[in-house]
């Protein structure tokens, strides 16, 4: 099953953008932090995908909730969230932050924007960050207030995504540098917006505030876009796979600890710092993991986006080894590719294995980094 | 927009029941707790409804996911998340028990199931609530563990249902009474089974034990059911909203608290009880309420189930009095009808109010008791 029908609801929030959404024939949904993610727009995911790639598309990424931290033990309750090392965090950026429990497991890995040092944003994956810091609040003692502000982000995504912005902004925002923010006027009124998106292509995320400014913003872009034949869009599933791009309750759930899903680059592992998970995740450093996230290649007809786990066996022996958590068919590499948690004794470069892909067939694949490069 | 495709990934949790769904044609989804919820069938929501209430369907929720606690302290631990007074609660019961926050707002209105003193399932609508109490009782000092178990709620609804359980798990199924719950054999392994569900037509949820059991239990289900005519459904919204159910994301949501949802005789307003939020919801009850939902009928063209919010306005002034947050035509009473949350001062029976519905047509209508009553 690929897809069926969605029921709309109140439950399932709308956006800012999900009027335009419609305007541009939105086809297919899904649903992220109860909230509609637009999905596709009756092209074809490789259309999309050589246009994002060559262009510049709007994408509806309202679902991208934030939790806002405020207060005087804002900083300091901030750090206990994450194995991030934040002690030297400067205002005006972003930080990629996971979030993990006291045993050591992923609650999400959100975007975290240093507004002051006493206000923080964490931009949320597929999760209930919101309850989670809610409930740590309670008992913390800390002084801080904690809510999901009016801000739904808009990305503007491709190559061409900065001269676009520069007309709509002014030239000072090509002087923004990769995951940094500033405050930039829309309708009179000053809007955050973060060199950064959930593509390898460049591009730029407008933290709106303001759901009435929805329409007026998405129509201001898609004007002045025209000229660089501007789509709407969504996150496209064969670029985020190539370039290795993680996704929350796919790759990795509660079940999984950072190490596991190669996050050991924003985990401090000493004492510096005082988080959540600390011990745990100090014990799973010691005694190591026997799984992570790998890149598998692998032959045979191209495949439509996993609708569900496709199960990776060793080639050799036929025993389990994983399985494909996002998995598609790459025309830039020619050739299947998934993101797969792979098991110890099967995840070094090479190793053969076969997939089990959503069309009955068996295909034979091998281990490879992320992410994906030309072999 | 009444809806759209859904795109589905792992993210999007199947259940065990998923690939019974599946052959029995689904044709619509809603997502709830990261997971799929089954929505249509094929056939018209009309047709299920009068099916509903003359025979017997097989509902896949396994989306109302459990959160259990347990240990020690996890009687006194589940005391403090709900202003329910739980003081005389016994084991083998279900309790409608809201959760709020320390400033009086709903989280989740799940059902609490007492195992035993030291071990308790929420049965949650949709938000992560497993986040909410780790987030808890990360400060709280108290003996307790938390997880999501590998239980997945299958509903057998409707006035046929207990003849068809009797047939499958026996006689003594007879005298559970309603919202409670004990162990029953099936496939040699026990299983907790309530007298609940989410309609008025009587019925049963299994809370599956075992994700691998899921086909079995289905199709053990399916094939004792041909004779009572079952169908596969799920909870449908016109016998929801005549019954006067309400739906968490829907009805009420981070923003209402419990007396606004005419929760109050589910809340202990004394200090006989401790719990979070206790000394908002006093205020709440001290100052009053200025909106609450009640029940709407309005005229005009027979209504599809509402896919966002519809205003109401007072018929006399105009102003802004509410919103339907669902509604939907009711083959039974023969007219429109909707929940709503209603301002004070036209919350009063008979209150003439206008509708403006998702057809863009304004209907006369008033305001009435819920749950729905012949006139």
């Amino acid at each position: 099953m690929d897809e069926s029908g969605l029921k709309m609801s109140r439950r399932i929030r709308r956006t800012p953008f999900t009027e335009q959404v419609e305007n541009h024939n939105v086809s297919g949904y899904t649903v992220v932090n109860h909230t509609l993610l637009p999905k596709s727009f009756g092209k074809t995911l490789e259309e999309d995908y050589w246009h994002l790639k060559e262009h510049v598309q709007i994408w509806d990424v309202g679902c991208q909730r934030q939790v806002q931290i405020k207060g005087k033990d804002a900083a300091r309750f901030v750090q206990w969230l994450t194995p991030r090392n934040l002690s030297n965090a400067k205002s005006g950026k972003c930080f990629y932050a996971p979030l993990i429990t006291e045993d050591g497991k992923i609650i999400n890995d959100p975007v975290l924007l240093k507004l002051s040092n006493e206000k923080f944003w964490l931009s949320i994956a597929d999760s209930d960050v919101l309850l989670w810091v809610k409930g740590l609040a309670v008992g913390s003692n800390m002084k801080v207030s904690i809510k999901e502000p009016d801000v739904w982000p808009l990305a503007v995504q491709g190559p061409k995504a900065q001269d676009l912005m520069v007309e709509i902004f002014g030239g000072e925002i090509e002087n923004l540098k990769y995951f940094n923010f500033n405050w930039f006027s829309f309708d009179k009124q000053k809007q955050l917006i973060a060199r950064s998106g959930y593509s390898k292509q460049g591009g730029f995320e407008i933290y709106l505030k303001g759901f009435e400014l929805g329409s007026k913003l998405w129509k201001k872009i898609w004007e002045v876009g025209r000229k660089y034949k501007i789509r709407a869009g969504s996150p496209n599933i064969i670029e985020r796979i190539e370039a290795g791009l993680l996704s929350y309750g796919n790759e990795m759930t509660l079940e999984n600890n950072p190490l596991e899903c190669g996050l050991d680059k924003y985990c401090c592992f000493s004492n510096d710092v005082e988080y959540i998970g600390q011990k745990a995740l100090q014990k799973f450093q010691e005694i190591g993991v026997n799984k992570v996230i790998r890149g598998i290649r692998f032959s045979g007809h191209p495949q439509k986006p996993c609708s569900k786990p496709w199960r990776v066996s060793s080639k050799l022996t036929g025993e389990y080894v994983g399985e494909i958590t996002s998995g598609v068919y790459s025309p830039y590499f020619q050739t299947n590719i998934g993101l797969a948690m792979i098991k110890k004794g099967f995840w070094d470069e090479k190793t053969t294995v076969s997939v089990l892909s959503e069309d009955g067939m068996s295909y034979d694949g091998e281990v490879c980094d992320i992410p994906f490069t030309a072999t």
